[in-house]
């Protein structure tokens, strides 16, 4: 009995062990586009990537590319001239226009950003975010940045 | 001894149960988009779903989707006045110009497809397929559907 509780002990364990493997498999399956080149600081609060995609150019009038946001990073107050849409691929974050409540985002959502609207995305404090972002361009200019958003500001906005 | 084996072998079911669960739910975790609603066969060969992100509006002058292609689906011949951008986010696939090898596509690969120019894409024979699709348009229309890539062209395209 003790041989065959032992055999069938370690083939469990085995189980568990493959399982965690392709747990962690799957976790990184999940990055559809390498994280790219680091943000400035200077519009990014924390460590947000860019992965360029698509450049404007004759058929697109448009910058299509994937921005990753570790936990807490996000953009400063921006807006566009002539929108922008974000399709959500990975992880947990946030959209909000001033002074309205933040919109938690998971997944597959997808935000339609109006034109010249002050606003700012990014991740959940304990999650990676990751979007695609086609941003429009008005003539040759495609966002117009503005102030950080303060840590107050983003924590009354995730907390809700 | 019995009854204890009986007892690990129901825990080690249970354990293969929820693996494949797991695995199930893993698997359903890769497609950020619902499927979306069947296109018609006038344009697509097999079985091809479009989930409609975004509609053409005063920002956006394109229409943005999510297509899901069953294995061996595909597009029939057809033109873009202005260009599309296909984002692969699942599955193996296949893009060709009339006249040109066929490339094959995995997730992660982006394409820019000129104006005017007659192409297809959908799926490998023995895999799924599901790309994002930006849709430019040009005036009113954005796309000029033309014959279907019957079997010997689509056999020949994927086997080279």
């Amino acid at each position: 009995m003790k041989i065959a509780a032992v055999f069938i002990a370690f083939l469990f364990q085995t189980t568990l062990k493959a399982q965690t493997m392709n747990t962690k498999e799957n976790q990184n399956a999940t990055s559809i586009f390498p994280k790219g080149e680091k943000l400035s600081n200077e519009w990014f609060t924390g460590n947000a990537f860019l992965k360029p995609l698509v450049a404007k150019d004759k058929n697109n009038d448009f910058a299509l590319g994937s921005v990753t946001f570790e936990p807490g990073a996000r953009t400063i107050w921006h807006t566009h001239p002539k929108g922008q849409v974000l399709i959500v691929t990975e992880g947990e974050g946030f959209y909000q226009e001033k002074g309205k409540p933040a919109q938690a985002l998971k997944r597959g959502d997808v935000v339609n950003i109006p034109e010249n609207t002050k606003h700012w995305h990014g991740a959940a404090p304990n999650s990676t975010f990751v979007h695609i972002a086609i941003t429009n361009y008005k003539g040759s200019g495609n966002v117009l940045w503005l102030k950080p958003v303060t840590d107050e500001e983003y924590n009354g906005a995730v907390k809700k």
